[in-house]
């Protein structure tokens, strides 16, 4: 592996570099070939820094940044303000070419806003998404997008999400000729929004794509599509409601092995069972996964969880390293003139 | 309690009278009081009905249907061609006033539309919603609507929606000034759709509703608020990505029981752990809480999940009873004059 470099807005989040540092050195630790720009407030991430290894600070370069757009306001706001900010000066480090990717984990609207406005799309796509792969219950993994980059989405960039999300499952994932699928509310073809039917519509007619039809929410894990595709609200929604059903059984079951007033061989029992069963469930702890991709920019973007904490981050940072090394924005790029109808 | 008659949409769902003949026996056996219209294909249902006890049958009577309204139709289509269906003489046995509510796990488009068509709305209501009561972490339960019944809604219909939800968690849950949320992809004000926007706005102004806000996915389950309001599309696949990762730990906690090549010591340790955990999540169980309230009617009608299997089904029935006996629908016509702005 060759020298990497990342910008990371070690202000965004709801903890900024007291999670953003931390998980920066765990990142720097894990791969030798790391180099990180940390942009932010010098004398916030030098306190986070104080009993870092200085051979792995050695790596690591601070980027001073005036302000930080706060995740409360509205984006358009937030991007006429945002000269000086950590996050558009992450953003301008891949756009100079000093980084190869920026991570944030700041205002969702903004960074896509940003994003757009400083590395550009690709040709052929109106706007960019956001995208993760979740584990399903075939031992495989799954490509959902937009899970939020845009509020509303027409038919058109419903069908350009697809395309995107099938080059990432054949690229990212290694799977042949992925299955494309648009989540709705019925399984039948008159089933659901117009925009999603025109959408089907479209996708029907390429044949470069694998479009299986319609699945409902109940398949999001359940490993019956590959690529799973929807607008950006509802990708929102479905994702955090998922998360919060995981959280829930994962605390129940951690409650399981808890104290009370069993004999001390059920607690054992108990502990025993639980780390067991955690075990299983593990991989869909949500922290497994974060840092959503942006797709189809010229350049690589890895939005992070608001809430992330320090392991949850450095996943997030992980992501990242991924996608350039695998050259996620080049491959898209090459593909969609290849997949898109050219009316469009 | 007093006679109650039910009317039943034998035919409706994936496996029609196979599974709500023996689950109207069922509701039959735990209710001495209440009288059951089997409405569909006289001979498939007294083919279910072979074995049956007589002293229960003697509360059952069937109603002959000519034909079935089949899942995959359009609504439109359905409801033209609806005259002489199970679900439409369901409905009619309502209306007419020979029975006092109507269960049926057929088209829920088609019922939607033939039950507004027949029942017709509340005054102040313009399209019904489909409603469910879900538990929460609190040890509560959470009033959630729109499922399904609109594809599309408007910013007034979530205002009718959260003024139908509000009156619900009050009458059947029992809360005093119940907490009243929309569903939506942030918690600051500027985040999401504008008809969310233009909701959250009509909401603040009125006086009779506790409105909170807005609340994101992952708090679906964690007793944040006491209504949770959103649009159809929404609504359903949240429901059924919730009842999706549900059933997939369900399932996994069922194989820790299991088998493989493990000491006998260990299977017996498993089935009796799995026995444990299975009780602890026993009511987040999707079939335990079957049966969604269409309301804004004049008149009682629960939509069974098409897949439902008996208890699940009976569930449903069982919803029914108790909507009827809440007087659920006269409640809310009661309630909506006082709440809903006049000039809406």
């Amino acid at each position: 592996m060759t020298r990497l470099t990342l910008a990371i807005d070690a202000m965004g989040g709801d903890f900024g570099p007291c999670v953003t540092v931390p998980a920066s050195l765990q990142a720097l630790a894990a791969n030798s070939q790391l180099h990180l720009l940390l942009v932010g407030d010098p004398d916030a991430i030098s306190t986070s820094l104080a009993k870092a290894d200085s051979a792995i600070c050695a790596r690591l370069q601070i980027i001073a940044a005036e302000s930080v757009i706060a995740s409360d306001v509205r984006p358009s706001q937030a991007i006429r303000n945002s000269r000086g900010s950590s996050m558009r000066i992450a953003l301008e480090m891949v756009k100079e070419g000093k980084a190869e990717a920026c991570i944030s984990a700041g205002n969702t609207g903004a960074l896509m806003g940003l994003a757009k406005l400083l590395l550009k799309p690709l040709d052929g796509i109106e706007r960019p998404a956001l995208m993760t792969v979740l584990p399903n219950q075939q031992q495989g993994r799954t490509v959902v997008l937009d899970l939020g980059a845009n509020v509303d989405s027409d038919s058109t960039m419903l069908v350009q999400f697809a395309v995107m999300g099938a080059v990432m499952a054949e690229d990212l994932l290694a799977i042949a000729n992925p299955r494309v699928a648009l989540l709705n509310i019925g399984q039948e073809e008159s089933k659901g929004l117009n925009t999603i039917r025109h959408a089907a519509e479209t996708l029907r007619g390429l044949a470069d794509i694998n479009y299986i039809g319609y699945v409902e929410g109940n398949d999001l894990l359940t490993g019956k599509t590959d690529v799973l595709v929807c607008d950006g609200f509802v990708g929102n929604v479905t994702l955090k409601t998922m998360e919060g059903v995981v959280r829930m059984f994962l605390s129940l079951l951690k409650s399981e092995g808890g104290g009370g007033k069993r004999a001390w061989w059920m607690k054992m029992l108990g502990r025993w069972l639980q780390k067991r069963l955690s075990r299983r469930f593990v991989h869909l702890n949500p922290d497994q996964y974060n840092g959503a991709c942006l797709l189809g920019l010229r350049g690589t973007v890895i939005k992070s969880h608001g809430a992330a904490n320090q392991r949850a981050f450095t996943v997030a940072i992980q992501q990242a390293e991924q996608a350039v090394q695998r050259q996620v924005s080049e491959r898209i790029a090459l593909r969609l003139e290849a997949v898109l109808p050219k009316s469009d």
